[in-house]
């Protein structure tokens, strides 16, 4: 992903100083919802005036609500309770996905305010139909926000395929059969956007930080989150950082090469791990028809293998091999202990997980001596949109001042 | 690898400060060999009494020599020219190869003192006498050293297996056919070394950092550095650290599946990569026999190919072409923007490469927009004991206070 917005053109000095201040007070204040001025200053080591007077920039600016009394928090020790604005800015998520379109606001915490998702087929559409669509969603969701009575702080876009974290250019998107598109400068094209960032990002990538904010499984630190749709990526998180490749274009499982004169791919390649663990493979396998939609093919699927379907059982299982054994390749190269499954492999984990793990405990060197935990995101296929408005989100965080100047 | 030398036992504060203070000190006559205790102020903010007071214990304890006036870096200025030590505490470097045992010595600088090699079949002998044989292998490079007249300030163990990074144990080597060995600990039984630290570790991760301090390849510092010999190993260098994985697990590329169905593999799986691109497959195929010395077999399959043999072209091509698809997997997983060929893949590089650069032109993603460098050692089978030797010497270099007070 990109940085999520240009350094301030002011110089060095005061200025910075305060930028930096002000991030470890809101820091602060995410970290501790209903902490007081005075509990602040503690943690920072700032004096109790630099943290009212950033505090009270940062009320103005409607990133901070301030609810009265504070928790006691020893003896004879009150303040008021400084707690992040859901009213503050919103970060605007949008997801341009091989077979829908969809969009959310998140507020600064992270919580989900609203979710829209269209199903329509952008592979069959012509790249700039599929745009007009996407900033129609956009426009929508600004409106939404409107209705919500909350400002956008920043749009997050998750895009299925590889985008270069300096420029931002989506190079390649073959699901999309997409090839150097710059989607925020499309979307900037066709909207009225002057003062807003628009980060744009792997859409594996954003959904595994999604993951990793919403703190599941005991606040999990350490794991690749893999999510299936048409496509399959992975998202690597390593001590709490999302690790995304030199150039941003990592964690393309989906093209791991698991069957080396397997059938070809429209990556160029042959055998990858779509063509054989892909959704699209495992619903032709299961007998599922093509034409519905397609989460009512999720569905479909879902019921057959709850009825015991042998077509069904069979595909669901042949599909946890093969990610089994890529996942493997990634364990052993990485030496993660967790393994997350998401988006569509969410909902099959409980047919496909006994035989993925089955490939981890033959093929992980260190599996007899280190068990990996295979768990299930409780996010689903929402992760990635919702991961690229948190980053909107966390771009303000992690820069108040920056916000508060522009805003 | 473990921590190098536990923190030293005394209290925060004065000692802490001068700890931190040698160590910029020391980091800043290692990165500009000849400078003067007055650049050395300049360069890192303390005053030049501290400066000069530092450089007397480093100069006491032997880590660095003061070798007269320092190269003229401005009018009128000038001082004495400080450098790392040649004859200061070298690291020791012991590796066990699965059919060898090496051990060198480097200076501080990293520069190869001695090395010798000893061809042994590791596999075939009960771990007890590899052990005793490695002792007395490190007992003959301590009597190097001291007939080079410099001491031993670390060890640095280089192996082929999982190194557990907090413990230090070798949890796995299926090469060997070992399990849990605390070779540190087994060495320091049988050696008379109290206060010398023993830093064990991955022999891919050492070779890959032996070839990051050597600087080659317009000092490239993003590549996965494989090494083949009886196993595969690989290095992750991301930004010029050593990428190990959570528990130090990371960089089994050897046992990658590379072709799901394909031969047992020692470690349990099938179709790992070892089996199918390992030394003992590419020798076996390209019909070398079987019975000679590991390295004489390699130099008959280089003669072969030399004369254009069809079947060692073939094998060596065919483990090109393996070992390419399974650089596909890293490249797409890591975006590593280069691959550094070494051990006895450096050798086979001019049979090996076109294969290999083949593969990750069709199956890496990005590979049509962001062209990978496939490029060879310089140090080829040295790399791994280099880099162990190098692991002990870059430890006192960056806490050389411990060294100055234990020494």
């Amino acid at each position: 992903m990109t940085s999520p917005r240009p350094a301030s053109p002011h110089p060095a000095g005061q200025h910075t100083v305060r930028r930096h201040n002000s991030a470890l007070v809101l820091a602060a204040i995410a970290d501790t919802p209903g902490i007081s001025r005075a509990s602040i200053a503690g943690r920072t080591g700032l004096t109790k005036a630099t943290v009212s007077s950033l505090v009270e920039r940062m009320l103005a600016a409607g990133l901070v609500t301030d609810s009265g009394p504070a928790r006691r928090e020893g003896p004879g020790r009150r303040g008021a309770a400084l707690s992040l604005s859901e009213t503050g800015p919103h970060g605007l998520g949008v997801e341009i996905g091989v077979d829908y379109l969809a969009t959310c606001l998140v507020d600064l915490t992270g919580r989900m305010r609203s979710r829209l998702v269209r199903e329509t087929d952008n592979r069959t559409e012509p790249t700039g139909r599929v745009l007009a669509r996407t900033a129609r969603a956009v426009r929508d969701a600004l409106q939404e926000a409107e209705a919500l009575g909350v400002r956008i702080g920043g749009i997050g876009v998750a895009l299925p395929g590889l985008v270069e974290s300096g420029s931002g250019v989506l190079r390649v998107a073959p699901n999309l059969g997409w090839r150097d598109v710059d989607v925020p400068g499309e979307l900037r094209a066709r909207l009225d956007l002057p003062a807003l960032s628009i980060l744009p990002g792997n859409e594996a990538n954003f959904a595994a930080l999604a993951e990793l904010w919403a703190g599941g499984h005991d606040g999990l630190r350490d794991y690749v989150h893999v999510s299936g749709e048409v496509g399959i990526g992975a998202g690597i998180v390593v001590a709490g950082e999302l690790f995304e490749g030199v150039r941003g274009f990592g964690g393309e499982i989906g093209h791991f090469s698991v069957d080396a004169d397997g059938p070809a791919c429209s990556c160029g390649s042959r055998g990858c791990l779509e063509r054989l663990a892909g959704q699209e493979s495992v619903l032709r396998r299961a007998g599922v028809p093509a034409d519905g939609r397609p989460s009512e093919q999720l569905g479909e699927l879902v019921r057959k293998l709850e009825h015991d379907d042998a077509a069904a059982l069979a595909a669901t299982a042949s599909a946890g091999r093969w990610l089994g054994t890529a996942l493997s390749d990634v364990v052993n190269l990485l030496d993660v202990p967790a393994v997350v499954l998401g988006g569509a492999y969410a909902r099959l984990h409980p047919w496909l997980a006994g035989a993925l793990v089955a490939e981890l405990e033959t093929r992980v060197m260190s599996a007899g001596f280190a068990p990996i935990r295979v768990v299930r995101s409780a996010l689903g296929t929402e992760a990635a949109v919702r991961g690229a408005a948190g980053s909107a989100v966390r771009a303000i965080v992690a820069d108040p001042e920056s916000f508060v100047e522009t805003g």
